[in-house]
């Protein structure tokens, strides 16, 4: 038998149980060019959300009463393809089954000797390849310049917090826990960290960015971000990677920003990790590298079991996560 | 005698006679370096509304109880500087009096044989090159993209069009008079015209643009702007210029528009001419080439008369003028 999660309503606002659903199926037949694979984690992200909805946009809407597929992690157990052997470790975009099919050119494998298969999905992913692109590309840090970084403990922004340092900037990161800003604070050595459940947001930031702000990595948007604009600098940038505040509310409002933009002859720019294609070599060795040397960490929040997905999804929207969200789905047959 | 206008109260939302006063004073004396200005005509502008605040900006507010200044044409009468001689027309940053003194150094000579001396507030002038620079630095045109320009019959966004044009784009221009619109068609030649206070902006941006927008030149923020925002195409590039619907209505609040930017990989950069004082002459070189070629034309609305300055700045934010919106002053004294 093999589980799948299938999405059966498409959420209007914050997703709950009742547009995902657990069904039971049987395990696919791999085609030619095919493996099966075994999954054993499961990537939950803030954009499957925006997949969720059926409104144009980057990348096609999950259908409804079809599985949901993100990035993942799994044990080729049937190989149609040359290049995959029974007991490969791989990634790539799977379904949200026990056990999937994937074309095989679709799949990278990974080498468990060179670290844990979980950074495939984090520190040496599309997290991490995210915070590299956004931060360097867009947000052009320059030494000794202020950066803001808003969903700083998450996956992606405590990566642009550590590249942001590397970089010789002062780095303010906003989250939502005293956990999450000790950790900024204590791990990371973020110069300061801003709890945004507790404190005065414009306080803060009036305190922590006397010299304004030069460089804002934005994962979450709302009154973060409203917050921010007012206090920018000439020329600053904005690489706007996310908006989680707004994914779950419809029509969200919100004070209109234009005129900071032109005060500040500041730039934002939307993007996502696929508009760097062309370059993600670039973006491995940096972060590898920095990795190697000690000079990037990264924290996982690991759920345990294929039925704990939709819970683990449902809490990005708390902020539940210190660092990666993960899902455990099984064990490896072989080590 | 000598008459001066006076910004004497702050204005929250809309300015009107209450914040400004015309008061009567004496013909200033001119000081070694300086030059005696006989106004001529003086410029009005929607960025004017910005330094009737006093919010940090990227320009000084206005002093209380002391003259507006603002882009003007005069004529020497009296000049201690070598360059500047009695019967000149300069152009350049005027105080709003009959007459003024200015520094020598902070003025620009026109010769009145090139066309009219107007143009230097307005095509030749911030406004064509706020459109150039914006339109070709922010919005990078490619030949048979889309160009949206809000406030397209104005001194920049008609400036906007042509250079669209000439760049081979499909210009849409949105206006708010018949007037205009049949301006924006039949004269500058413009593809489509949308009269946003007749239309559902959607539904006219939805025929207009039947492949998306690749270029936004912006003058108005607004409810217009919340419209462009959902029909962006990838990669898009919005030149912020102005915000006008915003600037008289305290605490603005719309649509949050992150969502639509991370959806569309785009790009807003907000500007003032400013930013591009190191490239002036490059913009005065092509704007020249193209008013001399016939292939840049331009409209002025004139209002007449010293005391007219206050009514001619207050219908701005009312749309009432096709083109550059200028008051006369004086005539010279010789021709």
């Amino acid at each position: 038998m093999n589980r799948e999660i299938h999405l059966v309503k498409r959420p209007e606002a914050q997703p709950t149980d009742e547009h995902l659903k657990i069904v039971e199926s049987h395990k696919p037949e791999p085609k030619e060019g095919e493996v099966l694979i075994k999954t054993l984690y499961i990537s939950v992200d803030p954009y499957m959300r925006g997949r969720m909805s059926d409104a144009k946009s980057y990348i096609d809407p999950f259908q409804l009463n079809e599985p949901i597929e993100g990035g993942g992690v799994g044990e080729v157990v049937e190989s149609n393809v040359d290049h995959l052997s029974e007991g490969d470790i791989v990634t790539g975009m799977l379904s949200w089954k026990e056990y999937s099919t994937a074309k095989g050119d679709q799949l990278r494998k990974i080498d468990p000797e060179l670290g844990p298969v979980t950074t495939s999905l984090g520190i040496l992913g599309m997290p991490g390849l995210t915070a590299y692109f956004g931060l360097m590309d867009i947000g052009q840090p320059k030494k000794g310049e202020t950066i803001v970084v808003s969903g700083a403990a998450g996956a992606v922004g405590s990566a642009v917090v550590q590249i942001g340092k590397i970089q010789g900037c002062r780095v303010i990161g906003i989250a939502g826990t005293d956990e999450k800003t000790t950790y900024l604070k204590e791990t990371l050595g973020i110069d300061e960290a801003i709890n945004y459940k507790t404190e005065n947001v414009s306080e803060a930031l009036d305190r922590a960015c006397p010299d304004g702000i030069d460089v804002y990595f934005d994962n979450v948007g709302g009154e973060i971000s409203d917050a921010i604009y007012p206090r920018l600098n000439k020329f600053a940038r904005i690489a706007q990677c996310g908006a989680i505040a707004s994914y779950n509310i419809p029509n969200d409002q919100g004070p209109r920003m234009q005129m900071h933009l032109i005060k500040s002859s500041a730039l934002i720019k939307g993007f996502t990790v696929g508009d760097y294609q062309d370059r993600f070599t670039e973006g491995f060795q940096h972060l590898s590298k920095w990795l190697k040397e000690g000079r990037l960490s990264y924290e996982e929040t690991i759920s345990e079991g294929f039925e704990e997905i939709p819970n683990a999804f449902f809490g990005l929207f708390e902020g539940a996560n210190l660092g990666k969200q993960l899902v455990k789905v099984a064990e490896p047959r072989q080590k």
